[in-house]
Order: C-alpha cells, then structure tokens, then sequence
C-alpha cells in the first residue's frame, strides 16, 4: 500500500492536471502511472520530477533507447522493483529486444562484481586515467 | 597502495602472462592496466574475470559503447573511483563525446532520486507492468 | 514469511519479557512490533539493539522527531520497505505533518542524485572544507 | 583530477554566471564551490541542479538545518567524501553544534543496522502499518 | 512475476539441460531453481554464471559453509531476499546452526553501522595499514 | 582529514582512556586505531561502539577469523576503504592466509552480480524457500 495513496486524474488540481496531461501527450499513453500518482500529493515535486525527466530521457547525444537502458541498469542495481518494472516496458516500447535487455544486465552483473574487487585490493589509478579530457 | 600489490609482466607465470596477452591483443593496448595487475594474484580469477568480461563487453545485440556507458553508469552510481576513472578513459576511446557522459550522468542522477522517491512512498507497480513479455 | 518466525510474548523467556516490557513502557505501545519478535531469537541481540536504539533514538541536542527524520531518510536511501513503514509511522506519532514527509523525501532524492554527480565528475574535495572543525 | 576540470567565473559564459551570481546571492558566499564548476560544462544541467537544490533546500516545512542534516545523513550513508565534507561545512553555518552532528551520525549507523538486521530476518510488515495515512 | 518467465526443464534446449543436469548433480537436488531457470533466456549467460558459481562456491581455502555465510552476508547487506532465502536454504543444507547465522547477522549489521560511522568522521587510514601484505 | 580530529590517549578523559585499555587490553595491542580516536569526540559513542564491537566479534558458534571475513567482505561491498584496510589487516593477524582473502573476494564479487540478475530478471522466491526454519 502506498505511503500516501493516489491522486487520480479526476480527483486533482488543475496543476496537477496540466502534468498529467503533459506527461500523457510527450508519452503517447492514455492515464498516468502511479508514481505519478503518488508523487502528486505535493505539486510542486510532481512538476518538478516530471521537467527533470522529461528533459534527460528526451532526444540529445543519446538514443532515448540508450537512455532507457541506462536507467534501468542503474535501477536494477539498486534493486527498485517498481522501477525496474516500469522502465523495463518503458524500454521495450522504444524498441528494446530481448538480447538488448540481457546484455545490459550482463554488464550490470560485472560491474557491480569488478567494482568490489577493485575495492577488496585497494587498486589505485593508473596515471594514464589521472589526466583531463 | 594496493592490498596485495601488482604482478608485473616481467615477473609473471606463463598462464598470467597468456591472459596479459590476449587483453593487450584484444583492447590493442601495450600494456595490463592495474586492475588486472592486482588480480593477477589469483591466476584463475584473472583468467575467469578477463574471459566473462571480454564476452560480456563484445559486439553484441548493443553496441560496446553502449555498453561502457552502462558499466560507467552502474560504476558511479556505486561511487567506484578507480572504475568510473578506467571506463570513462575506454568510453572515450571507444568514440563517447563529452555529450554522452553528461547525458548518461544525468540519467544516472535522475535515476538515483527517483528510486527512492518510489520507495519512499511505497509505490505499487502498475497492472499493465506485471505481464511477461 | 519471517527467517526464524517470531517469538510472542506469551511464549518469551524472562530476559525477552523484560525487554518487551521495557520498549512498551518507552514506546506507550501494548505490544511489541515484528522487529522485536524477530530479534528475539537472539536474547542478548534483543537487548543490545533495543539499548541501542533507545539511547540513540531519544531525547538530546536533535529532537527525536528530527532522529526519526533521519533514520526514515536513511532507510530510504537504502530501500528497505519495513523500515520505511515502521519508521514514517512512528514519525507520524511524534508530530511529522505529511508537508515534513514530503520534503525529507525532496532531500533524499536530491542527495542521491548530486552524490552521483559528484562522483561521476570526480569532483575534488575543496580547500575550505578540509579544515578540522 | 575532476573528470572534465572545473569552470572558473572568468571564463563562464553569461548563462553560467547567471547561476553563479545566483549561488553566491543566496548563500552570500564570495566564489562558488568545486561541485557547480564541474557541473558548469553542461550549463541546463547546471541550472537544472542548482534550482531544484535551491527549491528543496531553502526554508518549508522543515527548517533548513534539518534539511542539512538529512543531506549529510543520506551522503554519509551513500559514503561520498565531497558531499560529506561540503554539506557538513554547510550545517555548521546553519547552526550545527557538535552534539547535533555526533547524534545524527550515530542514527545513521544505527538505521544501517537495523536496515540489515530486518533483511535478514526477513521480517514482515506489521499490519497496523499497511494503512494509508 | 518474473521479467522473462522461466524456462522448465522439458522445454529446455540441450546446451540448456546438460546446464540443469549438472546443477542437480554437484547440489545433489532434483531440480533446479527459479535463478537458474530465469538465467536460461540467455544460455551463455546461464553456462557462464553457473560455472564461475561452481568454481567460487566450491572447496577451496575456505569452506563451503563459510563461502555460503559471506554470500548470505554480502545478499543482506545489499538486502537481495530472493538471494537471501536461497542462500540462507543453503547454508543450512551445509550445517549453519541458528547461532551461526544470528553471529553473522550482528557481524553485518555491525560492519553497515561502523562503515558509515568512518565516513561521517572521514577517518583516515592509520600508516601501519598501508603496508603492502 | 577527519571531520573532528583524533583524541590522543594522553588528552583522554579518564571515561574515554577507560575503553582505549579495554580495547588495548583485548587486542593485545599498544595503540588504538584512528577509528577510536575519531569516535572519542563522544564518550557514550565510543563506550557503545566498542561493546558492541567485542561482543559481536568474539568467540561464539563462528570463529573470530571466519567473522573477521564477512565483516571484510560487507566493507568490500559498500567500498569503506578504511574498514577494509583495518579489517584486513585484524584477518591477517588472526591467521588469514592470502587464499583465504582472494576467496572471500570471489564471493563478494559473485553474490554482488547475483544479488542484480536476480533483481534484474524479477526472479520469484522458490516455494521450497519460503517455509521457516
């Protein structure tokens, strides 16, 4: 049960409403789902959260695809369920097959695995990584 | 100053030795950088460490820059120093613009807060979200 | 389904009794929360968590609801469901206005974001700040 | 070494330092810290990250110094040495004594405990808990 | 729901089911569990995982029941249930008596409180452990 | 530089010099460590954390060496460099040999990428695993 329940589209403000109707528009889906629900109770987060995102998954240098995918490694190395689920059919809706999917967690599993042992032997930087792009 | 110390080429068993090889061979490097010099300690965890990740890091259904950015992502959202200073040196030479690390680090902020905003408020993972692909 | 199960009060040894005792003469509760029962398995665990907890958790230069602020935050960041329930109740009861939740959750998220760009941008520790207090 | 070098106000662009005015204004500081130099290289996120930490830091239904506090806290338990080293020093000019600092680490370690303590007893979610607020 | 479903053991592919066939016999189990039946969509993944948890999990300097506690250790530290209750199953399988599992639930509650209390106090390294081993 | 410096024995307050001998005394050694001297700013602290240190880590159905290793293994996997340099150093003292540390490694390692397929992948607990013990 969530901390503080849902604020159905019905049921909000009309600032609340004019996120929702962006967020439903920008992703071509016909109700909002319930982080957005839950994230409503406070309005200006709601707003806030919805412009932050809206503005680093959309297009740039990097495939929106690419995105996704980075999104949900990092997610499921943090191991949020719901937010694993949620961008997991995010990503499969901009294209991403199954191999795509595998792949990435592949890469999750050893990077959280070479992360700790580098950690566990203390490995310093090698001088060639110490200098500035 | 590393827990166990580095293994040198020089000093090196023949099966240290034929890993050093491949890897060089492999990332067209002329030297082992210290990760694999600290691992070496351990030859069959050298061995087993450099094989999973020249098979998890390949061509593949995502393309190996893609994948460095997610093993860069997961790195810093781990806050591995050494890792996130080795994978942001092979992403770039693997063509990452500066670009691409702002927009994946963006991703990786954003991602970070909104796990927890989920789990702070306890959000139910949608119906829509709960079916097998 | 609980590891070891619980351990009610009914069917508590002498030394668990008083510390269930203890918690509901502190807490103003008439019986013990799932925690307890579980710790109880390990009697002298039971004691040094609850003597713990209750020296940290009390009055002193942080008011306790600022405490309960914290440990909800931490627990949070770290995603641990139980505790995030158990905890944003026991807020509620010492005075934690939904408003209060809301931006300790704003902070949370923030702080896990800006942790990782810190990192990813291996930002440096500025001189002003390395000075002992 | 900062991954991409810092972005001293000499050489920002007008945009740039329209933030860093802004910075220095609210926290009537002389020269902006490291973390918004590094941040400066992509100038939306720098804007981005500076007015979501201006909006959810400042004066609400918390006082700024407990916001401080749980920044500290989520930092020390994500274990960041900057963060930890400059929101520290921003606590203390808000009025954190010593004692506040002491109480407020110890229920960081005491919620990383307890966190894993319910992890791995696997306790179950009391029912008075489950209630929406 | 699992993200991809299982695979069963009569649909599997034979590279798969000489996999599950020696899983079953090096754990001396009738049948495999739902890890592993998750792992087989990707049958390199599957070969691979299992092989280095062959290899990391058997005899060796260390005995399979201590390797079986840090897994469970590590697992609860980052607070992975599934990985909990299997490893926890097959710990006990091995001969972890309740009092073992209880010390190294207090090892690592204790470990996740004084690493944090480390990094609030930013504690530096004492010179006689920089010595390389 | 630690946050709020080290108290030296000869500036102790007879509390603090009290549980520098006892941890002196019990170590068989002729200094404490820079973690005692950093959480001597509070007494009670210092008093709390060092009994439940010498409780936690002694004799019991576990073996003080095989508890030094999951506490090592718990800093490897949250990356608290001081605590996996003290730490290390107290296993080698109680008769670590270095296979014994590579191994704990490969666990840290193995249960780390684990505990993310399983997250990753969504596996559902076994029945066979949910029952109590």
């Amino acid at each position: 049960m969530s901390t503080l329940g849902f604020i159905e589209y019905e049921k909000a403000s009309p600032e609340v409403k004019a996120v929702y109707d962006d967020i439903m528009a920008t992703r071509k889906i016909d109700k909002v789902t319930n982080f957005w629900k839950a994230l409503a109770h406070d309005p200006v987060r709601l707003k806030r959260t919805w412009e932050d995102t809206k503005q680093i998954m959309g297009e740039g240098a990097l495939d929106p695809l690419v995105k996704e995918l980075i999104y949900v490694a990092v997610s499921v190395s943090n191991q949020c369920d719901y937010c694993i689920a949620a961008h997991t059919a995010a990503a499969r809706k901009k294209g991403m097959a199954e191999a795509m999917f595998n792949e990435m967690l592949a890469v999750v599993g050893l990077a959280n695995s070479n992360n700790r042992l580098v950690a566990g032997l203390q490995v310093e930087i090698d001088e060639q990584f110490k200098a500035i792009g």
